[in-house]
């Protein structure tokens, strides 16, 4: 069996990502399962800003305690500033993100963790993507990449995201349902998931047998077509509680059908460790779900609790695949 | 300073009603603080299953471990059948929340907390309501109640309840909007509760200036309108966020705009303990969120987790009036 490795990248080296990523390795047991893809720069800043005493040694290394780093080598310590958008970590964070995907399409990495990166800083280093999920997809051939949230045993699919309210209710179609449905299981499969997928309802109480709204009769439609072909999915479970009821086991996950249902979900639930995973490509990306924050990056204050939450699940993705494989 | 009581009504005596509310009182410290309106046989069955050793006493009587009880008197032990529709135990439903209401009339109560009720038990009773909020709204005159839910620090408020989704947008208006923040205000005011009113945004993101979905630019103008008449009130904040972040203590309450914004949030939270408020009447209406649960009534394993919180909150609120009356 291939031992597989967990890659990381730092992120923006002005951001709070290389100070997340180290505060979350720190508390891990065994380091040598990770490999950290980006500036060694940004590295030793963020160990000295969180005064944490490992070492960093190269990705073919294993020693005890070290953090094995993939170095993209382009900047200097002193050579940016934190907290401001720069071309300089724009190319470095790109840089780290190439290396750590070509790493992953080799077979050497199960999963790459990401820390956030900057548009502007993208922007202004001329990499041609607006952010990470286009930056997978083109640099791993998807097509259309399909993201999950979870946070403890809350597994959330979307069927869609950045659309207006009103034209995610139009999307609510048949035809993009039988699509979805059948992505969303297929991927939990991959992930070693087992369990039935809910798809939640559209209006209150699933419109109360079309008192309010027709919607959810056609996503009933479409989950009767879905579980005639063998599929374990249900639904259209009424919103108020198909999130709370995923959490206490009933489910494996929910198809969520426009952005704020499941982002609401997850993020009262749990705000800080709410991790996104970005599926349907040949590479697993993890990652937490905020930004650089260029507002407190250098200050030692940021929260790794997101970040932790990633490595955590990124090594129960690798302990259910083993799982499943043997 | 009058000395206000709480109110209970103990719901369908064949739900798990009374079997919650007995459980709740157990865990009181003075049962002194609380009237009991209901049948004195659902009362009795309720602590022979649950093996409760309280006694039973008149509303006028104050006897230690002993529960005070104005008997609606209508059956008697095993005249009802547990988990059943009946015209009987609708009518015993109603007479409960009368009384009660009329003793909160007269400013005997300071607030009314109501166990669930069966829709069909009243209409076998000829009772002409679907609900406790039509029999609170006419038995006191209110024109327009407001539903507020509430779990530890997190309010809830919405602009519209049981229509479809499209409805729902269709109703974030400038108009409803201006009626509805004074009234939210108003009532945080008459509970005793500072801090800023929040209201959620409708699209993801707020719509990100435009991008996807034009409602939000209406709700940021009633804002701002209610903002110049002195009332402490900001929006639209992210859905995704302005949950966890009124959970945090940065706001009072949040103002939702649909049904399931609202639901999902408080639900997904903590689905036992979210209660719901009726405000905007002479009387203040605190309740479970949860129905009759005919399957599992009579079998002593209701969750009672609501119903304490409903006490709570009534001694919570209780607090804050004579709190700010001094």
């Amino acid at each position: 069996m291939i031992d597989f490795m967990i890659g990381i990248t730092l992120g923006d080296p002005a951001g709070i990502g290389p100070e997340i990523v180290v505060k979350a390795l720190a508390s891990q047991k065994d380091l040598g399962r990770f490999v950290v893809y980006g500036e060694r720069a940004a590295l030793e800043d963020a160990l000295s800003l969180c005064k944490l005493k490992m070492g960093i040694c190269s990705p073919e290394e294993k020693r005890e305690g070290c953090i094995r780093l993939h170095d993209t080598a382009t900047l200097e310590r002193g050579g940016y500033r934190m907290g401001c958008e720069s071309a300089e970590c724009g190319r470095a964070s790109f840089l780290a993100i190439e290396a750590a995907v070509e790493d992953a399409l080799s077979g050497a990495l199960s999963s790459v963790c990401t820390a956030p990166i900057n548009k502007r800083s993208l922007h202004l280093a001329k990499v041609p993507y607006i952010g990470h999920t286009e930056i997978f997809a083109q640099l791993t051939g998807a097509s259309d990449p399909l993201t999950m949230f979870a946070v403890d045993r809350l597994r959330i699919f979307f069927l869609s995201r950045h659309v207006s309210l009103s034209q995610a209710i139009a999307l609510v179609t048949y035809d993009r349902l039988i699509d979805y449905i059948p992505r969303c299981i297929r991927e939990l499969e991959k992930l070693g998931v087992e369990g039935t997928l809910a798809v939640a309802g559209l209006n209150p109480h699933c419109g109360d047998g079309g008192l309010f709204g027709s919607e959810d009769r056609v996503v009933g439609e479409a989950v009767a077509s879905c579980c005639s072909r063998g599929l374990d999915v249900v639904g259209p479970v009424g919103a108020d509680s198909v999130f709370a009821q995923c959490l206490k086991g009933r489910y494996a996950a929910v198809l969520s059908l426009y952005h704020d249902q499941g982002h609401i979900a997850a993020k009262t639930y749990d705000f800080e460790r709410t991790v996104s995973l970005t599926l349907g490509m040949p590479v697993l990306r993890i990652s937490v779900d905020h930004g650089t924050a260029f507002d407190i990056a250098g200050r030692g204050v940021a929260d790794s609790r997101g970040m932790e939450e990633v490595l955590r699940l990124a090594l129960d993705v690798e302990a259910r695949r083993k799982g499943s494989s043997r």
